[in-house]
């Protein structure tokens, strides 16, 4: 194999592919970037088994071959070389490249032992990437981190009729947000840390292309594809737990929200359960927290802050982070918050940006 | 107590000490902050018996008295909270901190149990902060991380005659910084920690001065004083370190150098001794890497770089690390290195910065 490829073309793609590789080194080859030159085009490709990468670079290809490097050494090397211009050279074992005034000689393993990989050439679904951005940005954050639900450690992205749906629950709460799109039908349980690979990827292009099959999810972004294993089971029916009817409704300023939730759990130690008491009358929201260890150590905060309410006075527990994560997952000025009984789901939306729903259970306090 | 105090003055005064005070929480008072209101103004002090910063603030006392509390909770509280202006108050065992629309109530401990502080009214020594700044900057790569050779784990701070030196070494390399100013002759090893602590100070005045008393060195900037404990012992002669008179002289850019450093370390996985051989000949140097685990997955770096000399062709070797943070440590265009035998220390300077020196031990390879 010998090419010559300019310098933040081979940086900026070994770069891409390089976070697919295996980080543990557990199977060497799982920890390498295969290089195949073929046609004036150089194909790199990473993956952990899990997750994988493949994208196309146009070079001068001197003499076809391939070859398979240490993906982590390759990302450094070509973000630290100064030069224009590289030659890529394999010599017995070695990987060689060579600048005006340097030249490194790389460890490499035989293609063979790489994983075979196929890339699919028909897509299924089409979506603007900006959309599919903002939604893994907007429901991420309800992710379930417990490995003991599996199931909720992903985010569904489930297609019907013209929408797409990307949905995530631990259970305590839930985000919802709706895409507009023509597709086939389907669904699809994404592991959460692929979904933070392919975030990364949709700068590419415009559009992103999905396809699902055999258990694994395709995105097409531009000439990279992107891989990932789909978790596997019933992902629970998540239209059914929005409480669409709650019928006190309280609007509030975003900022004001974060910043009071912000205010009062100063108070709180890291480790400790961060519990906020919300009382709303007419105009006011007040917040309350309160530590209590021992008798004299106990501390509260208060803060109030002005809300559009005109119901009966109303008292709710959350913990402060779900309602602070929740509150601040919306881009728009004002939040509406739909209660119902303080033991009942909260609904909380934002007119601004319909199609985003967050769901959160209230705590007992 | 009671006290008025705008917002911003009280966060960056709880700030500022907030610090000083003890992380761990083994002692609970050293983990808070002393608050004394008297005479219209604040006086804020935190101390880990290592170091201690207190610092005034000016207020409005409504009645005079103090109290000590979390210094980490008091920095965050202040930090997150909204309005102009607070009123302080002490209420039983609670201190209570109220805004237009808020209210806190934080434990506190008695203030008797706060260790006794003692705040020097005059100093023998001045020096304009930036300088002491720049000279933290440049030695402290230089500190020993070595507990077992505790001296050098500080930098050594010698005044004599109209000079001041700040010194740190490893045993390795060394790096010295002279500062001009008038100044009684006194020497201090100052933990590496405290320069950190006091250097944040620095920007609160042009001037800094210094008291070393009963072994504790305190620096006195603006409204601010900082002590810090120094380390009992003998430092050694860094003066007949210094090899002022090697003979071989080679000038290269130091962005150059650097670069080229960093490109050849790529080859080194992180654990790894990480060794360079640098061969010099007329207007040349070749930086050369080599990775060596087993026969097949030998890796190799090469980059040259040119330079001013004129001498005999000559190799030698260094811990790469030791040599970029040496380099790296100077601000002009160019460095002149200065060597004499291939096991021999070498100095580094730049006709840019006359006031650092420094000096490394080559590496047999």
């Amino acid at each position: 194999m010998e090419v010559r490829i300019s310098k933040n073309k081979i940086k900026e793609a070994v770069k891409k592919v390089a976070s697919a590789a295996d980080k543990k080194g557990n199977i060497p080859i799982l920890s390498n970037i295969l290089i195949e030159a073929e046609d004036n085009v150089l194909r790199l490709t990473a993956t952990n088994l899990e997750v994988g990468i493949s994208t196309l670079v146009d070079c001068e290809v001197i003499e076809p071959g391939k070859t398979t490097v240490n993906a982590a050494k390759a990302a450094k090397l070509f973000s630290s070389l100064t030069g224009e211009e590289f030659v890529l050279e394999t010599d017995d074992s070695k990987l060689v490249i060579k600048s005006v005034n340097s030249r490194f000689s790389l460890a490499t393993l035989p293609p063979e032992e790489f994983p075979e990989v196929e890339i699919p050439e028909t897509y299924s679904v089409r979506l603007l990437s900006a959309e599919v951005d903002r939604a893994i940005k907007k429901v991420s954050y309800a992710v379930s981190r417990d490995e003991a639900r599996y199931i909720l450690t992903g985010v569904l992205l489930r297609s019907f009729g013209d929408k797409v749906h990307a949905v995530a629950t631990d259970g305590h709460r839930l985000a919802l947000y709706e895409m507009k799109a023509e597709a086939e039908e389907f669904s699809a349980i994404v592991p959460k840390k692929s979904l933070a690979e392919l975030k990364k990827l949709l700068k590419e292009s415009e559009e992103v292309e999905l396809l699902l099959k055999e258990n694994r999810l395709y995105f097409r972004v531009g000439d990279t594809v992107m891989w990932t294993s789909v978790i596997e089971g019933e992902y629970p029916d998540y239209l059914a737990v929005i409480p669409e009817n709650n019928p006190l409704q309280c609007i509030t300023g975003k900022e004001e929200l974060v910043g009071a939730l912000k205010e009062v759990s100063v108070i709180y130690d890291k480790e400790e359960v961060r519990a906020v008491i919300i009382n709303i009358t007419p105009g006011n929201m007040k917040l309350t927290a309160r530590k209590v260890d021992v008798e004299s150590a106990s501390e509260e905060a208060e803060v109030n802050i002005p809300v559009e309410y005109t119901g009966e006075e109303f008292e709710i527990g959350f913990n402060i982070n779900h309602l602070l994560e929740s509150v601040s997952s919306f881009d728009g000025d004002t939040v509406k918050i739909l209660m119902d009984q303080p033991i009942s789901p909260v609904l909380i939306v934002s007119e601004e940006e319909p199609e985003l729903k967050n769901v959160i259970m209230p705590m007992k306090v």
